[in-house]
């Protein structure tokens, strides 16, 4: 099973699609190049226009919620990927993936959190997925969803 | 209008000089270039020894507010960019720009206050301020700023 | 003294040991390596199985204690530079240095913790060791940790 194959596996499997174009409001926008290096934007757990995980993880979020909210995320920053170069045979490896996670007080899993993405990543991109992450817990993110995460990512040489 | 006059009119439509060296204190530096890349340290909205907006996003300081402290930001980054390099012409593209903002529990609207960033940066800069952008909320920042942001963009081949 | 002298030296002082293998949950990885750019993962001031500094700065956490805490995560990311490519001499500069925080509403001095862990990476590495920086005040830490920080660095040619 190719990287392409195995985001559609995922996507079914979670019951969403990630087809639709990701609009951003304002002057920004969801990826950039530079050289072989992907910046991609913050991504939360929206499908289309809808966030499908809000509030606090640990009080109104169960961890395995959380997760689901950090693999919307994953989701849809590889459509945006697959979106900008066709496919994700392209992602030689993924380099950063910074993990925010809406949180109380006493909220320590935040690694636990984050391992939802990084399962799926590796899941679906194999050793092209692994990563370094840093996880944190904040006091609140747009749109009062669970989880923000973004990444940076290198291309195969060619793409 | 080229980028710098886009600069000098945005710094005179704000009300502030952001002439002045930019100091920080410690072993740290305001900006670093490794080959086109450069990082530039996060930015608060200080002119001069002032913090001019401080506390919290949808509690002391109003949506309105928070979006001139990011804006102030850019113009600190924008800065410290022509102060390195003579001229804002050098700025290929803006990839990644961070903001942090400090709010309270219910604040879900770091993006508008991100807005104030982006739409400062497509201003000055045209489609170069283009960027990817992560937001979220905080629970504080350094010296009380109700925001804080930073950067990372690429120079134009020669600069 | 050379670099790793120096790293050696200040693990010392600490009186802590960072010879041992860092090991990471899940999938991700420590460090990754792009070009001459190497990403490490988000450290807290871990020695062993134990978290040495835990909970909120400015509350049960010192300042003392908090800058601590920043100085073992700096500790941690040189020793995996060091695992990785056997010497610290490799380094041609820290880029940008990400400190978290775990504060409380009122705590300000996140650039004060930060500044343990910047003045440490002069201290080992001198003028390499300058970096960029960026420091906020987050609700929660993984493990409860009051510091994580997370670095980008470029490596020398050849190396």
């Amino acid at each position: 099973m190719n990287k392409d194959e195995a985001f559609a596996q995922a996507a079914h499997h979670m019951g969403h699609s990630f087809d639709g174009e990701i609009k951003v409001g304002g002057h920004y926008v969801p990826l950039l190049r530079n050289g072989d290096t992907v910046y991609i934007s913050g991504q939360i757990p929206r499908v289309g226009d809808r966030v499908l995980v809000t509030g606090r993880a640990g009080e109104d979020v169960a961890l395995s919620q959380a997760q689901e909210a950090a693999r919307i995320g994953v989701m849809r920053a590889l459509a945006l990927v697959q979106g900008a170069y066709g496919t994700l045979a392209c992602v030689r490896q993924v380099l950063r993936v910074t993990v925010y996670v809406q949180c109380g007080d006493d909220f320590t899993q935040h690694s636990e959190v984050a391992d939802g993405a990084s399962d799926l990543l590796h899941q679906i991109l194999g050793t092209a997925g692994s990563h370094t992450r840093t996880s944190v817990g904040v006091r609140q993110l747009p749109k009062n969803a669970t989880v923000e995460l973004d990444m940076v990512l290198a291309l195969a040489s060619g793409a």
